[in-house]
């Protein structure tokens, strides 16, 4: 349904530029020009009420008098006059506008309401809007360039959306001389309708399009954006470039997860969950969109590097390691082939080395040997220009190697004038082309990760049996009595309710009940303060640890009481908190903060000084499920501490997964919590379990 | 001296080309035609016994022959001819040699033979020999092409050498595709003798050569490197490309350090010491050594991004972050002149967007304002070509500007045809024209690091005063005894002698030495097995800490003796050491290992986990200033441990450096030491000292 409603942008029958001008150097000139030289199909009509002729087409006054039926108007008016053009477009049974006119929300308040304007007169005629203030669209299969780029593309398969304008007209241009073909280009504009989410959903239908790239500077609906690109990602590529950098340092934060929660991190683990692929730069989203585009995706990891020289070898290789793309083992077999196919002074193991002096044939015949290996699941071919190269034959070579392997195939022809002639013959031949063999390496690395998401099971969250009703009555009582967080021991009951394993314990209102709940969880017990208005106990003496026997609890009972009263008088305390001391154990953070576009993200790490002072952790989206809980924990530079290193017992890691599990499935389950920090998650050696220590959750209003 | 030794590679009066073909494809007739094409001014004299003519040029039988003097001869003849001529050389006067032939050492034993030959004929004529199986040389200032590339680079200010001919060959291509001048190029060959230390040592003083920028897979000599590197980096920016990935997991090691230290790190701490930046990529090395040779050093950090688009100018503030460059704050009065001198839609804090459609005037204006702001120290000025944009013309303003300003300043011009009229302006303008902003940011950043540099104050490390005998006679005796480690009792004292402090204790032979010992120190004391024969003392029960009183002591003393007799009956006990327990405090670990090439390579730490498992460590190569270990200290991930977080104290830093400091002078006053752990050095608060708990000390034969 969606694609049906794009479908008229992209693939037009009659086309109408409101705007048109005669005048050089105007936008409404320009892209009248644009959509006559890229050869568009069916009609084009321009309208300007103070014309009747452009470049000897009739001029029509405005849209209702138009000869035939137009299903896509593109709009180069004033701001002022878009709604209504728009509205006119809506009568004449357009459905299908591309607002090019700047002047709206990006300037002010006055031109919010101006697009504000545009949209309500859409929404009434059921249009959709591109724009305003962007490039337009260039759709290449239908030979329509409705933008002011000052180049059209090559027909490809890549299609590429940018949320500036100006990068995207660089980027065409700058595409245009590097011979890369798309299938479509969408400037997003102000995204005021048409956003990056639908072009995700309308192009996992286009049968024009194998790969998906994208320069965004933020993502207008979270949710939207992770559902259409995870759907898109199982079947297409999608590589994103996202600009703009953490804005963590700017936010205020309470929690330890929430300082580390950046957007940031939010976009990497959207990214994750969606199956997007990220890109540094603009040559790296290239680099992959081409590199997919044009060859098949590897079978698994397994590159031969195969050269004419030994220094760009060991720099692929030393890109290999950098970008986790393993070396090809080579079969026994395989080196006796190459042995007897190439010169004695040949280097034999990966990177295979034919020699300065190699002509077409050594490259080739070693290619075929190569392809043949199990082992082998792509090859690089490395040239530099020595005394007897014979660049383009060999480009003629690796071609040839290309599509005969079916493998996929990279070649790095190192050099500029001494090459020139193989370049043309490599394009043609879709065999991928770096100037220098890291970027070849880099955008390898790419397609397998591509190929490990493929392969990786998709599994959903598991079901988690839970008391809802509990946490539904704590939060409503924390509401009620306007507090922005739930009380300690309500935290507990909330995470218990949930399956978490929480220590033993509860409230006790006076000193004889905390003895009797002491004698009942056993000694040795934790003291705690409790009251509504007391977050940091620590702080104000509130909390007392190892307590022994009864002796010790009566005078930490007291100790606490005095102290809390002393700091703070006008707290209302409710007694205290006697809980069951802890058996030591590793401690991990299980923290959610509730990212504003992407909804809670879960952090996890080693508590401590790990989380504070090293940073060592790692982000997913909510929910999160069983497999990704158990990345997430291979992630983290510490892992080894947890899996049992120096001699320790493994720490039990299926009780962290299972607790990351449920915390994301409260959190799924109840949007009110916009924070909750488990600091420190207790964990025992494997098989035993692990225990929330303490729980802090925060609420929204 | 050595310049004057390398004159004549660079600068020679008349050439010999020993070998010179009449037959195409031959590197002899490659050598001789680039000789010839290239306008080297003085005599080129092709030598050849079965040749009479070449070219129009006389060819003479050898060079005992020649019409005129020579100071540099160029031999292609095959590898065991080579020694004959070199020796016909030294004959005739020639003491420049340029060994292009392959069939040497790379070849294998037989051919390391014939190497050894041709050096040992060059010593005895005092004759140096650049390669053999090098590419060869050109000095652009003298038009001498003596070597088989394809291409004469322009002349300029960029001196590169290659440890690999054939990554130089497609290097030289390229470059002169880029229009990048060079002033020298060296291809290094086997280097049988003149090495990248010579050409280092020749460069400083060379006046063509600006910048020198250097591909290396190995470095011969690691000292004379740094020594070399150093002189050189104190007036002039050297660049590295060091290929070759960590060996580290190929070597056997047997400490902490050992398993830490390998060649990449030797590599990055020799680098760091020799102020040597080190590339990344091939196009960093030339991205950098452009950005050197064209623009002025900045004064400091505060870049301007003058732009007339937002996309990439977020995407260049995304790689400001990245690379550590940080953005000017602009000053009020620049602010309010750009709100004067810019239509009022424009951005005018940094990034200053100057909008689409601006024209040259506008770029000029903003720029030239923005140079007069005292924070601004570079400008890169983006463009993308949007329908009004003159990008020629905007790259004149640019030009005016940098000449003018006197700022460095960069331009990323985005595209392809619709910016081409610019490059060539830009380029005779001498602004760095990068294709994407990042690239211009990065290079940046690497002239930052040079600038940095050259304001860092150059020290000595301290002079310590140190008990060398001690030292001296300690290694001596396990050495005699057989031993590859020093005893603890005997590190210790090694450790001591040098003012690094260790625990009071002593070696008890029996339990009443003990006993008095102990009472000495002081209890609470440690006990350990004193064993010349037992390294892993905890392994076996050796160890016993935390021991309160008289009682205690007996106990521990029979235990520590009856487990070590039962599970080592061989090993030879020497008694027990006792020392006074130690207060806890943060430890750290320092570590040496001596790399084969750079000599003694001091590491630091955190202790325990965050060496073994976080890998949170950073290395320097020894002698190690006070600043050097400072920058140490702050270089770990876990600084903010030991500077005092999370409300506790710093620790002594003071107490680290000075220990730090102390072993490095121990390490590089005895080679014998390969290897050296203090680990943990247990560090007080400020002020209160830090105490080396554990040393371990590994010797050689």
């Amino acid at each position: 349904m969606i694609r049906a409603m794009l479908e008229s942008f992209f693939s037009p029958h009659a086309v109408a530029v409101v705007g048109v001008s005669r005048e050089e150097g105007k936008v409404g000139h320009y892209i009248f020009d644009n959509l006559l030289a890229a050869g568009f199909a069916g009609a084009v009509y321009p309208v300007n009420p103070r014309a009747t002729e452009v470049h000897g087409h009739v001029c029509y006054p405005d849209v209702s008098v138009l000869p035939g039926p137009v299903d896509l108007a593109i709009i180069v008016v004033p701001a002022p006059a878009v709604a209504p053009v728009v509205e006119a477009c809506g009568l004449a049974g357009i459905r299908a506008v591309i607002v090019i006119s700047a002047g709206f929300k990006e300037t002010g308040p006055a031109g919010a309401a101006l697009e504000r304007d545009v949209l309500a007169t859409a929404a009434r005629h059921s249009i959709r809007i591109l724009g305003p203030n962007c490039l337009g669209i260039i759709s290449t299969s239908s030979h329509l360039n409705a933008s002011f780029a000052p180049s059209m593309p090559e027909q490809g398969t890549i299609a590429f959306m940018s949320q500036s304008g100006a990068l995207g007209t660089a980027v065409l241009d700058w595409a245009a001389g590097e011979g890369i073909g798309l299938s479509r280009f969408v400037s997003l504009g102000n995204k005021a309708d048409v956003s990056e989410v639908d072009l995700v959903r309308a192009w996992a239908d286009d049968p024009d399009t194998a790969v998906v790239a994208a320069y965004l500077e933020a993502v207008s609906d979270g949710a939207a954006f992770v559902e259409a690109a995870t759907a898109l990602s199982a079947h297409k590529p999608v590589i994103a470039l996202k600009a703009g950098g953490s804005d963590a340092g700017a936010r205020a934060v309470s929690s330890h997860t929430g300082s580390l929660a950046g957007s940031e991190q939010a976009y990497d683990a959207a990214f994750h969950k969606a199956g997007v692929i990220r890109a540094r730069s603009v040559l790296e989203l290239f680099d992959y969109a081409v590199g997919f585009s044009r060859q098949p995706l590897p079978e698994g990891p397994g590159l031969v590097i195969l050269t004419n020289a030994g220094g760009p070898a060991i720099l692929a290789t030393d890109a290999c390691e950098r970008s986790g793309v393993g070396l090809a083992s080579l079969e026994p077999e395989t080196i006796t082939a190459l042995r007897e196919a190439l010169p004695p002074a040949s280097a034999f193991y990966n990177p295979v080395d034919v020699l300065g002096d190699a002509p077409p044939e050594r490259y080739e015949a070693a290619a075929e040997i190569l392809a043949k290996d199990p082992n082998v699941r792509a090859i690089l071919v490395i040239l530099t220009p020595q005394a007897m190269t014979l660049a383009a034959e060999t480009a003629q070579a690796v071609v040839r190697v290309s599509h005969a392997s079916g493998l996929p195939v990279f070649a790095s022809f190192m050099g500029r004038a001494a090459i020139a002639e193989a370049i043309p013959i490599l394009r043609e031949g879709r065999v991928p082309q770096f100037d220098f063999p890291e970027r070849a390496v880099a955008t390898l690395g790419a397609m397998l990760q591509y190929r490990r998401q493929l392969d990786a099971p998709r599994t959903s969250p598991p079901v988690i049996e839970a008391d809802t009703g509990v946490v539904r009555d704590a939060i409503a009582h924390a509401q009620a009595a306007g507090r922005t967080f739930i009380t300690e021991q309500s935290a507990a009951r909330i995470a218990a309710a949930y399956g978490i394993v929480v220590p033993a314990g509860g409230i006790a209102p006076d000193l004889d009940a905390a003895r009797s709940l002491a004698s009942e969880v056993g000694y040795p017990v934790v003291l705690k303060i409790a009251s509504p208005d007391i977050l940091h106990k620590s702080d104000i003496g509130g909390i007392k640890v190892g307590i022994e026997d009864e002796a010790e609890l009566d005078a930490a009972y007291d100790d606490i009481i005095t102290r809390v009263r002393a700091r703070m008088p006008e707290a209302k305390i409710w007694g205290v908190t006697v809980q069951r001391m802890l058996d030591p154990g590793r401690e991990v953070i299980i923290g959610v903060n509730r990212d504003p576009q992407f909804g809670p993200l879960l952090m996890f790490g080693l508590g401590g000084i790990y989380v504070e002072i090293m940073k060592d952790v790692t982000f997913r989206l909510c929910p999160v499920t069983a497999e990704e809980a158990r990345t997430m924990l291979s992630e983290i530079r510490g892992f080894g501490l947890l899996r049992g290193a120096r001699g320790q017992h493994p720490a039990d890691l299926d009780a962290v997964i299972d607790t990351i599990v449920r915390v994301s499935a409260l959190v799924t389950d109840f949007p009110e919590i916009t924070e909750l920090d488990i600091n420190p998650l207790i964990v025992a050696d494997k098989g035993a379990g692990a225990i929330a220590a303490d729980i802090r959750i925060g609420i929204g209003g």
